[in-house]
């Protein structure tokens, strides 16, 4: 039987360097465009943009002082027997609907967020920030952010079509390491339906729905790092179809109803 | 605050078309190097090559013909409600060393494999399969198929460094739709640590494990998707520094006692 033989596609991921401190109120779109053009790099149609939580979290002052946090019995109780700053407990609980699974002599808390996410301390980091009281809050609504980020950069530009993915690194359960997973989406579609198509050798395929948008995070994640100062991924070539029937990151949330983990 | 301006990263993701049907004691090596030529993209020095793991199944004859199987009582109770085919069910409990959710109604099977990796059916796969009754397995031994194929390409090319990242599609709770994985390793470290490494800014990070080869194989999948007869992936342009101190997929199992969710 021959083999299909598609042209070859190339992803190219490249790290945008040289971005400014992002301070509250910093106008990323603006921030990006220059940051990409200087490097010789600019963002072109049906690009998608990965950026990283952090710098969203810190142009929307998702900045919390824990100095303003009075913690509940609860907190102090979880907090005990691991050191962890009952403040922070305090603010994880009051950012989450729910708490998944906590862990009191590691000081783990895994809790669903107000947006439905599943993760670590709802989310929140203390690391990369400044002054040792400050945390950072995910952003309000993802993907809020991801949808202004892309109108902002399609009117600077002039530019027709762009994803954006705003990742945030979150641990898994069963498998050691993170990371990276979309948190918020716009301008492109968050999961690639291959349901009922055709495989290679003619059979109908079962499954399956790609999460093609926690697989772009990733591969973002590769070019950003964690201690480069680099929070803007350029992922060039991919499928124009990822670029219709745009959705958000909401869709990736699954239904507690058809969840067997929670 | 100046931030640091390292030179932009950049990885370029292949998909590598034109490989014949791969079929039981087929060398993947040879194929492999002969595709990537042909196609003017030839293996490269650091490369990192993201397989399919049904490629390699079928290379090692993990075919099973689900007519050699006799359901136990339990399996054909546990196959009613869904209409599942009980020899199915039966070759997954064989392969499995648990069960750590299952849906009758639903007819899902979550099971912690013989490698220790939990997914769904125990990672056997019943689409692109020729014949209504053949299923085919993980291979026995993903980390060993990936050194396996790191030599044989190393020796056919002559060159120094490869990484080898054997891929699977798996789900994941609380999120929909499924990415690509790591279930073997070889040449290319399987989680990049930045504990203790300082930060943009200059603290100290608290976190966090990367698994860089999970990344990896959901960049590849990219370029691969599930109905394109692509089996192969070259990942160029990787941090040199993945490629030093290799390790390979079990070290991405997490250990029972510290999994919260098992």
């Amino acid at each position: 039987m021959p083999t299909q033989r598609p042209s070859p596609q190339r992803i190219h991921v490249i790290g945008v360097t040289g971005l400014p401190e992002v301070t509250p109120g910093g106008r990323l779109g603006d921030l990006f465009v220059t940051a990409a053009g200087a490097q010789g790099d600019p963002i072109a149609d049906g690009d998608v943009l990965v950026v990283a939580q952090k710098v969203v979290s810190k142009s929307e002052d998702r900045f919390v002082d824990l100095t303003s946090i009075t913690p509940s019995r609860r907190a102090i109780d979880f907090a005990g027997p691991s050191g962890k700053d009952p403040r922070l407990v305090q603010l994880v609980f009051d950012q989450s609907r729910s708490v998944v699974r906590e862990d009191r002599g590691r000081g783990i808390l895994i809790t669903e967020t107000q947006h439905g996410f599943v993760c670590a301390n709802a989310g929140i980091d203390g690391s990369n920030v400044a002054g040792d009281d400050t945390v950072l809050l995910l952003p309000e609504d993802p993907d809020r952010s991801a949808r202004d980020l892309v109108a902002d950069i399609l009117a600077l530009t002039g530019l027709k079509r762009l994803g954006v993915v705003i990742a945030d690194t979150f641990g898994r359960p069963w498998r050691e390491g993170h990371t990276d997973v979309a948190i918020g989406v716009a301008g492109l579609r968050p999961i690639l339906d291959y349901r009922g198509t055709n495989d290679a050798s003619g059979k109908v395929l079962r499954v399956t729905e790609i999460a093609v948008v926690d697989e772009l995070a990733g591969a973002g994640e590769l070019v950003m790092g964690k201690a480069t100062g680099v929070p803007l991924a350029i992922v060039r070539g991919v499928s124009p179809e990822l670029l219709t029937r745009p959705g958000n990151a909401r869709a990736l949330i699954r239904a507690k109803e058809t969840d067997l983990f929670r």
